[in-house]
């Protein structure tokens, strides 16, 4: 049986990423979502149900599905330190799960099932709660682009294939080709800055401040445990033009410190460096110039592994002299603020180094900036950082997560970019370059954190998932037509109304909804009770409870005083 | 040379589509996006520089380009009947890019081209002239979605296939399949309606109000003429649960009508009729049960074709006995309002049959509904009425734009939809129904409207593409620390602010991209003239110019006060 007026519960769950970069060209560092959800329908189990009434492969399927779910759940409930009997919960529901999986002997190659009622592999869907979340976060996180003069532009969602090809290295098998149906190839697209890179080319911009935010596409091998995705957003803010030196650049980094402040998901630090000067140390150092690249890509992996390892892979599999691994040590364990950058310009040796000098100077003018911009104080001067692509020209930054908890500390980088000149310039038929920097803020991990501290935060109030203001409640003979032209009035007045979609709604059916939905103001219509013509008008919230009965022809004044 | 800060300047262009419907199964109107534009750059015409420095085919796909452009730009002049020498001077420009296609004496199989820089066929981009008035529909859409109860869900770009297979019929050769590149074989969404099915199944629930804004793709053969794309937005609204007669059929109705006044697109009326009544039309008139599919989507294309085509069609291809076609003609043609359920119930020989007087209690329910919601008067209860489609069960409308030009005539359906009882049952593993009643928004037809008519009220002002409300304007040394430190103050305080990426920024540039932009306050710094640590604060909208000097200590109090 079904409730008096569309409605749905669910239980949304999300755990925290594990630090995954698979972004070798993008700039933009990988976003990955975690979030793993499942729906239940209000008044029934239909998992359960399932079990007794469909084809088994799909039985199975759904009891496959809750153990991954109920095991996130464990997890994010650890992660937030969540009551010990809440988790005992999870964990006995799980046992019981992995009991029903082994007690269902039912095949995998059962040829009953009429399809997999599922999304394709590495995709998912979102339900009403989190969509709230997650626009709410967008438009946070959109307001503080416009903040800084943004216009937004569209692309499509897939590309001529000749456009991505050559551009994202040996990350390339992870694009999603259309299949060849006569025409063109096309591929998805990998991530914004491509796409972006064409648009500038193609529409002849040499300058723009562009906030994109999409879904882009990896044929990765999806993880749920590590939140990797094949379908996820990017959410990217980039500067095209030729200015001075380090004003854009250092105003994407006041944007990335705004941003990651307006989601309020916690405390961050800004990982900078520079190319120019992670090259001069390659070169003042004695590595060979055609090892700039791999020598570069193992400095890129001391956020996770100790020296020792990465200077093992420098000499063992990347047959770097030891002495010279031991010189880039002495360099890359150096971080700080600006007075990083006096060190190396007192070091003879690096001041060799021309191109290493106006990377340091670069540095210098860039710190200047940001004290005046007022988020020097956020950043880090970190020698180690060296984003594993090779587009950059110059400054690069990763904005990591602090984590507070053991378990939410694998969330890692959750914002990244940095300066790529000669990227337009490769789609311009006249070759022209078009400097540009920018970056990309992680959405999808900034939602997993939101969603995870909404649900730690909030365990006994539901997230808001409509925006309705007033239900009209029908007592009695049920009032549909008073109802109906009540709401039309209130409609027009702007105000967000919602009635049971019933001529003579169940009492009780009416209330639920209003308690669950969180409706702030109430209409009662009961001629019995307050006479023909009169409604009772009510404040449900917190303590402001209040109620008037009054004529119905007052109800949009009424209803407007009260909210 | 580049200008002082990020600046763009483009022409965007777009034409009225004409009638399109290629959605036999989603129950929602094609919508087409009929747009397209072209981005130029601010200082000089790239198309021009093309054609003396790049590959020739790219020269030529160029030059092809334009003159694409400049014939739907003259269509729109005429069709908004712009001033005569607007469209003398286009056509000239017509005429110009002709003679340069002859000259270009390019071959097609020129092999020197790196590759095609455009996107691929049937898809575009978007300018941020275009994406602001985009989301501003989408904005003012979604608010009316909100008002009536409706929450959002997001799903997958792409679906398995076999979730697709079988549901939109013949037009399933339109769905784009992605390459089989190992796993699961998926296809891009053709609508957003089997996903929704789908996506309640999946998630057992029962009852949402549920809005959807997304991209769909179908494979079909773009024409930019006819404003059919591959990829375009779709923008449902669907309620779903088991729920008294006709009550939310008559909101999904009042929600259209909503929609439609609040996008401000011009007169429109709604075409309503019932799937039961037209079946017993069939029924009573003497249509063998095997015809009524074919006969039905002859009767759906008497809104383009006069009676005797529709029943030549009936008659010659479909082998209807010519008697029966003509009993058909005596219902079709009634067309108006709830009078027509009182003519249908006075024919003894159409209410024989049960299953059509049931349609028409239902319409006389809707009637009495859409009164009291007040949209009545918006109704045509129009018996000729189809749609294409087979899924529908119940009531089906479709809203038809009312043109005040001759040209703009052919844009028609802008929303449609119906009930739909029995899709979702065909996902749910235990066969379950839900009650399905819904619509889609035709949002390109609604956007190619609003363009166009943007174009035509302003020929002299641009569209304001950012929000920013301040510009700080540095003249003599430039002053680019303190505008530095005072966009921080004005961002901390919530002001959208820029200022030019330069160290002495030339005072032209500054002026020009506030006039451009059309930002409303400028603060300029000039110690020579003000004094040190004074500023200029100007307000420069309109009649209500004014400006005063004050320390800059004050700026952010008194540029709220300005705004």
């Amino acid at each position: 049986m079904a409730t008096s007026k569309p409605k749905y519960s669910y239980e949304a769950l999300t755990s925290p990423a594990e630090v995954e970069d698979h972004t070798p060209f993008a700039g933009l560092n990988a976003v990955v979502n975690t979030a793993t959800a499942t729906v239940k329908q209000q008044q029934q189990q239909p998992a359960l149900k399932l079990l007794k009434s469909v084809p088994s492969a799909t039985a199975d399927l759904e009891i496959m599905n809750q153990i991954r779910i109920v095991t996130e759940k464990i997890k994010i409930l650890k992660a937030v330190k969540a009551d010990k009997a809440l988790i005992d919960e999870q964990v006995a529901l799980l046992k019981d799960l992995n009991t029903k999986k082994n007690d269902s002997s039912l095949a995998d190659d059962d040829a009953s099932k009429k399809f997999d009622l599922k999304t394709p592999k590495g995709t998912r869907d979102f339900v009403p709660e989190e969509m709230a979340i997650r626009e709410q976060m967008f438009a946070t996180i959109s307001k503080v682009f416009k903040r800084h003069g943004g216009v937004t532009i569209d692309t499509p969602v897939f590309e001529l294939k000749e456009i991505l090809t050559g551009k994202y290295g040996e990350d390339s098998k992870l694009i999603y080709d259309l299949k060849d149906q006569g025409g063109e190839l096309s591929s998805l697209r990998y991530d914004l800055t491509v796409p972006f890179a064409r648009f500038l080319a193609m529409h002849g911009i040499s300058n723009i401040k562009r906030y994109h935010i999409g879904k882009v596409y990896r044929r990765d091998n999806p993880s749920v445990n590590k939140g990797r995705m094949r379908e996820f957003f990017q959410c990217d803010f980039d500067i095209a033009g030729e200015y001075g030196s380090m004003i854009p650049d250092s105003e994407i980094l006041k944007v990335v410190v705004e941003v990651l402040e307006a989601v309020d998901i916690g405390n961050f630090k800004v990982k900078i460096n520079h190319r120019k000067i992670l090259d001069g140390i390659f070169e003042v150092c004695g590595v060979p110039a055609e090892k700039f690249r791999p020598i570069s890509s193992a400095v890129d992996k001391l956020d996770k592994a100790p020296w020792t390892e990465v200077k093992k892979e420098m000499v063992e599999e990347k047959g770097l002299d030891e002495a010279v691994a031991d010189r880039i040590e002495q360099y890359v364990k150096l971080c700080g603020s600006v007075e990083v950058c006096d060190i190396l310009a007192a070091d003879p040796k690096f001041t060799t180094s021309k191109r290493a000098m106006e990377g340091v100077n670069d540095m210098r003018l860039l710190f200047k900036y940001l004290d005046l911009l007022g988020v020097k104080e956020k950043m880090s001067f970190d020698l180690s950082l060296a984003r594993g692509l090779d587009y950059y020209t110059g400054v690069i930054y990763e904005a990591v997560f602090e984590s507070t908890s053991e378990e939410t500390s694998g969330v890692g980088s959750i914002a990244a970019g940095g300066r790529y000149d000669d990227l337009v310039g490769m789609f311009s038929p006249s070759g022209k370059k078009i400097p540009c920097v920018g970056v990309s803020v992680g959405v999808e991990r900034v939602f997993a954190l939101l969603l995870a501290k909404q649900r730690a935060a909030k365990s006994n109030t539901k997230q808001r998932t409509t925006s309705t203001q007033v239900y009209l409640v029908g007592l009695g003979s049920g009032h549909l037509d008073q109802r109906m032209t009540t709401a039309t009035r209130l409609w027009k007045a702007g105000v967000a109304t919602e009635y049971a979609f019933k001529e003579k709604p169940r009492r009780e059916a009416q209330f639920k909804v209003i308690a669950e939905e969180g409706i702030p103001v109430s209409v009662v219509f009961d001629d019995v009770k307050f006479g023909a013509g009169k409604i009772q008008v009510e404040y449900n919230i917190g303590e402001g409870k209040e109620k008037v009965v009054i004529g119905v022809e007052d109800v949009v004044e009424t209803v407007k005083r009260f909210l």
